[in-house]
């Protein structure tokens, strides 16, 4: 199991009219976590569109259990756990400030390829980064 | 059983270097579905909150199925069921072009007093609009 | 010189926790001012892009005279004045709400061609679409 | 005079579909530059609000000059000159990665009370932190 913390700040674009942040963007911020994650265990998520992959969500699901604020800073913690053979992957997030659990959720994604958007395995450089990096 | 379908048009800003809606903006399209359901009976959304009544979200959940693109039309199809004596309200949405379904999903909802975000029950407003606007 | 108009309704997520909507999401209007403009000569914008063009923005101005809110219906009002063998294309808008001005400003772009970014005249086909769409 | 730079990330929510970030996420990296200006010296923009100010956007010109992409890490550059005894407050901005500058601009603002928006003059909070905070 892999796991990663990145603290991000709040934007004030980040914000609604309630005051707290919007609903959707902690689909954004769920997306930093896993870029960061990646990027922990070496690989660039960049890396691999440049190669002609995309790794498109499938599902995606948030709990949301107290808002957050502008200029909050907060913690976005991602985790996977890899399972050999299985083409759909699955990240879980947790959305902190300080200690209290502001959000949870997970997203599923498959690989496919750019131009075509056929799914496909994760290629060797997924698997090897994920595999080789275990933090936990 | 209430149900609305709204139509808009993809946003150039709405897409991502994928070239298609990004994910997290499903829950802007989800948002404009309710919106325009709680019009079609009568009900601005507004109207609650200028009367000190929020509604956040609590839960979000979004299928994809098939990506959508730059100047599309989209139709969000929204439904609602209600509940009596429930504090929790729950909305479900269909993205479609055309006779294509891209993405399926969910949100939870429950009021709150804008200052102290405590729960309160859904108004009497609320209640009567989605009751009597029994359309389906 | 065209003149185009094309209304929108401000969603939720537009707006920023000072109850407004956020300043940079009037660039988003302008887009949509420029795409319908576009639209109502007669030529879509994606089609541009599928044959190769894009027309990224080069300059943008805003000038905020009074704050639009959530749910308001807008008026996007986009002008363009063609100037023959001039390389980069200037667009004016006005944002209304009823009579109120809420805003103006404008944006200059250039033609380049998608996979090098390279500079070009504006094509034949969008020459064709803004001067005999001549409207006011 | 006071000189800033800050670090952001291009997240993937802020490209579009032309595979670059998007004309109007500059506007949201200069609310970032000039959050981050301000806190250096000494002042979170939020403590303003807390007290009943609002410094909305009342003018913005961005120009641009080379795109950005995904996962770039860009330096925003904000400048600020302040004048006594002037309402209107100028910040300017460059964009860069690396050597390379991205985008330049400005934007204008004047402090409001929240409640009425009426304009109000800088807050001596405000005063004292860019006169007595100067850096460069």
């Amino acid at each position: 199991m892999i796991r990663h913390s990145h603290d991000i700040r709040v934007r004030y674009a980040d914000t609604d009219k309630m005051g707290v942040v919007y609903n959707g963007n902690y689909l954004t911020y769920f997306e930093i976590g896993r870029t960061e994650l990646l990027r922990s265990v070496g690989l660039a998520y960049a890396h691999l569109e440049a190669h002609g992959l995309l790794l498109p969500v499938r599902e995606a699901h948030v709990t949301y259990l107290m808002p957050a604020y502008y200029d909050d800073v907060l913690s976005i913690e991602t985790t996977y756990e890899h399972v050999p053979n299985v083409a759909v992957i699955t990240l879980s997030y947790r959305v902190l400030r300080q200690d209290d659990v502001l959000a949870t959720g997970y997203t599923k994604h498959s690989f496919v390829h750019a131009h075509t958007w056929r799914p496909t395995r994760p290629p060797r450089v997924f698997v090897d980064a994920v595999t080789s990096g275990q933090i936990v």
